[in-house]
């Protein structure tokens, strides 16, 4: 007699990890993918996973991994679900990961600026529990009120206040991880270290593929003393490329810097009229003084006029506020956002070729673009489309048509086609040109060696030889 | 008829290309690690190698790895040799690859703050490149004259400013190698990317064990616009801590911060008497303003006195004098540096343990540490010890002993065992206590996977299992 993959795991686990309700087998068939969604729409819905796991330790972690390694068993480790390029889709034979119930603060560390979190605790919460005592992560993803610390491991995600604080690879101090022998490592030791290959990029980006994420570290900072907000609206997106270069190449580094096309800026307040650039200052109030007084000289200089700064005000309040897919979908809508990034150069002519190309897709209702993470050498462009189809048996089509025409843009123009979303399955068929097909090879035999049985998720991230 | 290594690597890669000088041979035996020379002093010196080979070109190091891949044959990749902990010791059949016909300048971007080297190039030659434009790489190792650019990558090097300017990784924008196999690739791509695990943390600090790197592009910095030195001295090394720990966790960022302890103030200048600590400040000069005097406020504040800024203009000048092995070793002298790091709560006592240990090693003349690299959640120590000898016989003994000695009181303390200088042979045997079984394992299987025929740096880095 066989038994069921449920009932193997209960067998192994005890009573309350194997979760039988069908509303939540159902809801982690997928992440927040728009073609998962459409696929639901267009009758061809990824099924239910052969069960939803929910550990509630290390050790159940790594007996379900050495189960599933022996069993040949695929696992899909599952956050908040907050993935938006299909980093999980469910297959019939595949077993949910659900790190829902390792949630637990585990230490916050004033001194050394340090704290700990069990890997599926909401980044939200963590924030706050550390915020309670005057510092934070610094990491403030769009989702962070809906996505978890080890979602932005596996991710390699950025926050809204990159371009100070660094996007998660700068804030992480060390990774627990359960890897598919069911080995449980600690990456990361001390502030910094020269041991060989930093072991910790193994999993920052490895979106389930390498491992199971259990827990994190993170260094952070005190809540800063001063805070302020400057808005400027330039003539065009190239002149604001300039100021921005010039003020990151200066050597100031507001957290927040934010620029959008005329299109999103009259969207976001009807009183501009070009292209608006929001910053956030914070720091020490004598840094803060210092920038915001160099910033707004060095814009008067290059002649981009002065906004009103109550629009930033707004951006903060509302920054984190997304309609779902449903509203979109229901009037046959395809849409979404697609992160690139490029060096100062070369962003220009990205931004110009994608918004161009994807103004040639059939029905096409909108294409626009910000930029929200800045560095010396360049920044990322944040685009968005939306395409009115004629129904769900042609919108998945419509929708990876909008896709390709952004990746060809930006590849054609030497950006890099994935900022901070991932790769997931939307992006899988890029991997190669982002990175050559020999590296693509390397990162094959790297996941061969870690994964020899490819049970961790596969279909996702890594393109097939 | 066989032929020898020389004749299949002049036959392969035409002439000009395989160096048959003996003393070329002799000097590339190995890198600057005291052991190499105390072994020559004591009558078991390493072999010279089977051949020194030195590329013009990434095609003629593709063939040379294809060669020795099909060949078996051992391949040590050399840089300008200036290593301190063994990562190069030939063996009488490996083919040493002198990289320092690959010198030269291939790209300065000043727009991008972009700049890429053949892998061979000298480091001060190459900041001196774009220097010339203005610009600044940043990265500032006391080995800047004798190291080059691949090996600051290879070794994950950090620079004395490192504290606002970041470890080599963070300046390193991509790298090209030529992995085992042969295949070429160029790692990184845009500013920024998450395109699955970032697989430059494969090269950097592999320590020649991954392939041979053959570029890299780093991103710059302008040339400051302002400088100033302050100098402060602290009753003792716990009251230095806590002020550098005040200012860095407070959002100041000092390029350079250094404390040293009362033997080494002493050394350093008369006029100091306890704990001088030394700072270089840079930036826009309304940053470099505000920076020093939060720094002079927050010193009076926590009562540290302030102390002759020409301390600092002296450091400046005279940072990279560092006398050569053979001075102290002809009087049986062995000394070292060694670096490591630990949490702001845990330095104090890594320190006090390491020194106090050190100081029980008979024949201790010397035992003393500075600090040079700041972090949000901690900071290194660089150890100096000089023991007296009986001669050459228990040199490497007594050497070895004093090594044991700074990373037992490290690991007791929670510190890490390898800032900066990387593990070589010096801390093979450290590195599972460093990573942990489980995670040295991984490194071993990914090891294994990028170089299945191991020949590459055979003996450094990785511990056998």
């Amino acid at each position: 007699m066989t038994h069921s993959v449920p009932d193997v795991l209960e067998s192994l686990l005890g009573p309350g990890r194997v979760i039988a309700d069908p509303a939540v087998l159902e809801a982690r068939r997928h992440d927040y993918w728009m073609v998962s969604h459409v696929r639901d729409l267009a009758g061809t819905p990824a099924p239910r996973p052969a069960a939803v796991v929910r550990p509630t330790s290390v050790a159940e972690v790594q007996k379900i991994v050495r189960w599933a390694g022996e069993a040949g068993v695929a696992l899909l480790p599952f956050g908040l679900g907050s993935g938006v390029v299909g980093g999980t889709i469910a297959s019939a034979d595949a077993v949910v990961l659900d790190m829902g119930a390792m949630g637990a603060v585990r230490s916050i560390d004033p001194e050394n600026l340090l704290a700990s979190f069990d890997a599926g605790m909401n980044g939200q919460a963590a924030e706050d529990a550390v915020a309670a005592r005057g510092l934070t992560i610094g990491h403030w993803p769009q989702s962070v009120a809906i996505s978890t610390v080890g979602g932005w491991i596996a991710t390699r995600a950025s926050g809204q206040f990159s371009t100070a604080y660094g996007n998660i690879e700068d804030i992480v101090h060390s990774i627990e991880a359960v890897l598919p022998n069911g080995d449980l490592v600690v990456l990361g030791k001390g502030p910094r270290a020269s041991a060989g290959p930093d072991l910790r990029h193994l999993m920052l980006g490895s979106e389930g593929t390498m491992g199971v994420i259990t827990g994190g570290t993170f260094s952070l900072r005190r809540a800063a003393e001063a805070r302020a907000l400057t808005c400027f609206e330039a003539a065009d997106m190239r002149a604001g490329f300039a100021l921005q270069r010039e003020i990151v190449q200066r050597g100031w580094r507001p957290p927040v810097m934010r620029q959008y096309d005329e299109r999103e800026s009259r969207r976001m307040d009807a009183r501009l009229t070009k292209c608006a650039i929001l910053m956030v200052h914070e720091g020490p109030a004598a840094l803060v003084a210092a920038e915001t007084a160099a910033v707004a000289a060095l814009a008067a200089e290059m002649g981009v006029a002065a906004a009103p700064a109550d629009v930033v005000e707004h951006w903060l309040g509302h920054r984190n506020n997304v309609p779902g897919w449903d509203a979109i979908l229901s009037r046959n809508i395809v849409a979404d956002t697609v992160e690139v990034s490029a060096d100062w150069t070369r962003i220009a002519a990205v931004y110009d070729a994608a918004v161009a190309s994807l103004k040639e897709v059939e029905g096409c209702m909108a294409a626009s673009a910000h930029s929200s993470h800045v560095y010396r050498s360049g920044l990322n462009l944040y685009f968005t489309f939306a395409v009115q189809t004629a129904g769900p048996a042609v919108m998945e089509a419509t929708y990876m048509e909008c896709w390709r025409r952004i990746m060809q843009a930006t590849a054609d123009n030497g950006g890099s086609l994935s900022h901070h979303h991932g790769i997931g399955r939307v992006r899988r068929g890029w991997l190669e040109t982002e990175l050559g097909p020999e590296a693509t090879a390397l990162l094959r035999r790297v996941k061969a060696a870690v994964d020899p049985a490819g049970i961790m998720n596969p279909g996702a991230l890594i393109p097939d030889a």
